[in-house]
């Protein structure tokens, strides 16, 4: 590490370039969203420049996603041109023992969702911070629901013991709206005891899209921490 | 019925005509998508007229009930205005001995959801061709679909056991697209078991916004029917 540079940001950038060393030649690669996930595009693109990858093929998350792919040289593909993805590369807002996430701080999660589901392989980049002992405990649960049904979503989410926030916006008037034309709801539970039921009680309120639970989808945690000033990275 | 009329033109009118008239002054009413249910918002928006009902706004299921809405003089509100419905009055496609419903012909199932769930009394009016043993005997099971996620959610339906296709436009090249601006994916499955378990699992699909089942929402369903050429409406 040179002299005078962001520690954390180093630490970023050593688990974006983990997660890139572990893709091979001929792979379809989900490309997820968020900070230290944008590295991990910066490296998979400049592996690809360098020759030492070929033949990869990237499906984006979000808007975002597809820009960096842009900007590194990541070809791009659709999920109507593909049967499979092999490995997917994305970030998270919590990560619990079990490997399971929320996610959707950025309002991506359900085209993150689409696609880390698919992968074969799917690993995550986090910095310790993120890692909790029960999922809920520092992060609200985004929930992504149709303009329409904002009110009575929120509604039914306080009769299950939530407390529901509608995502408003910065640089924009009023509420968030996510890459596919949504709001967001980010919502406070006290425990999330079941987050395999809670994620199926959600999905199936009417005008809910996609929530941010992400469970049994997680194959390989890489956690980015710095110690005495020094970045480090392990995996779990 | 005065001579020349189509029995069944007349028959659906009168089971629109006998579910208008259960609705109420002061009512906040669900107004459906369909062919039946257009002829009870007619007859609705004629009680209106007539200065027989009065203070009735509607939340309307889909463009088409808007602009009917309009045409009849029902005045309109959204989900953002109101924090009940006291009636709603809609179509299906399919009904089941225990009121169990498949929706979705229409490609309004989703809003309709939203809305006829949160009425106080949910009418069904249909006419008797509409009356199955088991949901999915005659009718394909709707699913809506975010555009991106088509491929991979067709290939998991086809793992839960369902054939499904991509309903298609007329007028329209290509696929059907929702007032929403998602796609409908129209399954057939042998048999539907369990349907509250099926409406679940399809709507946990990464991808899926709602599905066609109505489980345990209707309190009341009028049936039309035409016997001797005399139409006639009954209720279950």
């Amino acid at each position: 590490m040179t002299v005078g540079q962001d520690p954390v940001k180093v630490m970023k950038q050593e688990v974006g370039k983990a997660a890139a060393a572990r893709v091979k030649s001929g792979s379809i690669v989900g490309l997820g969203t968020g900070s230290t996930t944008a590295y991990a595009l910066e490296y998979l693109g400049a592996r690809i420049q360098s020759g030492e990858l070929k033949d990869i093929k990237g499906i984006p998350t979000s808007f975002q996603a597809s820009v960096l792919a842009k900007q590194y040289g990541i070809p791009l593909i659709t999920l109507d041109e593909c049967d499979r993805i092999d490995i997917a590369i994305d970030g998270a807002d919590e990560v619990d023992p079990q490997k399971n996430l929320i996610k959707g701080g950025g309002a991506a999660h359900t085209r993150e969702k689409i696609v880390d589901t698919l992968a074969e392989e799917f690993i995550v980049v986090v910095d310790s911070s993120k890692l909790v002992d029960k999922l809920g405990s520092t992060f609200l649960l985004p929930v992504e629901v149709l303009p329409m049904a904002i009110a009575p979503v929120m509604r039914k989410i306080e009769q299950l013991g939530g407390k529901p926030q509608l995502r408003m916006g910065v640089k924009k008037a009023g509420p968030v709206i996510t890459d596919q034309g949504n709001m967001v709801i980010d919502v406070k539970f006290d425990a999330i005891a079941n987050p395999a039921e809670l994620e199926k009680t959600l999905n199936n309120i009417p005008g809910v899209l996609e929530n941010g639970l992400f469970v049994g989808v997680t194959d390989v945690v890489l956690v980015g921490e710095v110690k005495d000033g020094k970045p480090s990275v392990r995996e779990f």
